[in-house]
């Protein structure tokens, strides 16, 4: 783990990665980072040590990368520190597990300003203190890199519930989410139309106005809300399945029926008013849930349908067929320009 | 997590990523990962869920780049997943933990094989099951990215023991070592010196020939074999102090000294025959340990000095202070080509 060293250094400010020793850049971030009620040895070792109550922890883990994950001309470094903390949260949030510590693995360009990496970290912080208060940053590594590239990997405590997987859909169950959709892919299309220069190359300064339009869509795509809390609460409702939805609802719902042997049968009414974004839009980080009959939805829990028997479709929407169409992370938003 | 998908396509045979959907490339990876032992949620949902039977586990990570860290024209794929799964597994055992999980982020050009791909996941097979049987892929990410990326994350059970922390040396303990010192800084030399073009590029054939000439000093470069099982028999033997000897003994030893307020005095004697690549070649990836006076060394450990009372050097040798210099990941291996 590279999140092991002392200060060699201690005036660094305007100074790039490359001008600095590891230790000087560690003893900057390292005092910004969120602290993990979990830890039970921290940064600073070879491992970290981790508290796990109930003998049993989540882990997931998720890369972002510059060009196909982000464009550093519309977030900040600050920016990307949340969405690698929020996404990942999620992720354990949608196993019905409270998230509990996250580790951290940066590369950077070495003409990467020792500022933006302070900034990352109060991303981080920002993040877990309003999406999971109590989890914190346990352990990192720092490495220099052309491609701006984040690695988080985030651990849960399941507090004595089964997991809640993709497979225990059953027909009957109510369908709900948690979150808004159609939202992050909205912003994202802003930002493709609006945010960028005459040659179609991502523009600071443009995406600057557009997020002072419409800021809750930027918002929803640069920097999400993902109802982490939803993910515990859920589970304590009884919740028969739950995901993260990350690649859209349908690509992600069809995900859920065929691993539970089911259909997921959604109502266009509601799907909110742009049927086709709620469906389709990518990185919403919402949770899909299904619920035994009768269940009082919990948290932000909305009725989007429900289950019935296998039959053609993985998923339909008004009864029809519903294209497990969305977000392909191999060929939705390749180049690394901006 | 992204190895969530399931197949979309099976006859991928020759093609690359950019070729393939994600879920056509899982399906050939998923079968080749080793399985763990402790999974009581592998991969295909949101998180994996692991077993820690004793309400504690350790984590670290450790990201490979590819310049900074590798070059493909002396790495082969099956060569990078190996030495991704061994350099954390020997974090791990520096806590005295026994490995249990892995999850890998990987993010590879779009141009890249995925024959490939699958000859990574049978490098992390093979070193999981050579250094830490029972050791699985419990998890992991697949991304695009014109920088090669590696990001594993490694867990441990400590079975009941207090972690072994690097502040934890005392006066009058005996330091020892485990693993060989000073080979991969050595065969990393002959990598550049003779595994390069007239233009100092790095050379596949080249490399081939460094290796059949030196395997082993060329294997402890490319794929090393950390003593993980000494981790845990280091614990168990009373280790005061452990640490993973990644950036060479003489500054890693320095961290230990200036953690726990003492002095390592080293005997050169004991340090083999090129005493200055033992001191300051990076890479080792063995296990630096004190152990109380008089404790019978366990496993491959072996002498190499004792611990003193601090006084004006972290580390001596033959009672000379040592600098502790040894390998700097921001500047000692840096640039891409290769």
């Amino acid at each position: 783990m590279g999140f092991t060293d002392s200060a060699r250094g201690s005036s660094t400010a305007g100074q790039t990665v490359a001008e600095v020793t590891e230790g000087a850049v560690l003893s900057r971030i390292f005092p910004r980072l969120p602290a993990s009620d979990a830890a039970l040895v921290g940064p600073g070792d070879d491992s970290a040590v981790m508290a796990a109550p109930d003998a049993r922890f989540v882990v997931t883990t998720d890369m972002m990368v510059h060009g196909p994950d982000f464009r550093r001309a519309w977030s900040t470094p600050w920016h990307l520190g949340w969405k690698a903390a929020a996404t990942n949260l999620s992720d354990v949030a949608a196993m019905g597990a409270r998230p509990t510590g996250l580790v951290v693995a940066l590369a950077v360009p070495d003409s990467t300003p020792v500022d933006e990496l302070e900034e990352f970290a109060d991303g981080l912080k920002a993040a877990c203190e309003a999406l999971a208060p109590g989890c914190g940053v346990v352990g990192g590594d720092l490495s220099v890199s052309g491609t701006f590239t984040i690695a988080v990997t985030a651990f849960g405590d399941l507090e004595g519930r089964a997991p809640v997987l993709r497979t225990g859909a059953r027909t009957g169950d109510v369908v709900a989410v948690s979150g808004q959709l159609g939202r992050a892919s909205h912003g994202l299309a802003l930002l493709f139309s609006e945010g960028v220069d005459e040659a179609g190359v991502p523009d600071a300064s443009r995406a600057n106005s557009v997020r002072e339009q419409h800021p809750d869509l930027v918002s929803a795509q640069l920097t999400p809300t993902p109802p982490i809390a939803d993910g515990p609460r859920g589970a304590r409702a009884g919740a028969t399945a739950m995901m993260d939805i990350s690649d859209g609802l349908a690509l992600d719902a069809s995900r859920m029926a065929r691993a539970s042997g089911v259909t997921l049968a959604l109502e266009s009414l509601l799907l909110g008013d742009d049927v086709d974004a709620a469906l389709h839009g990518g990185e919403d980080h919402g949770l899909l849930a299904c619920f035994p009959p009768g269940a009082e939805l919990p948290g932000g829990f909305t009725r989007i349908g429900m289950v019935s028997e296998a039959g053609g479709a993985d998923v339909t929407c008004d009864g029809a067929p519903v294209a497990a169409r969305g977000w392909d992370p191999y060929t939705a938003w390749d180049g690394a320009a901006g």
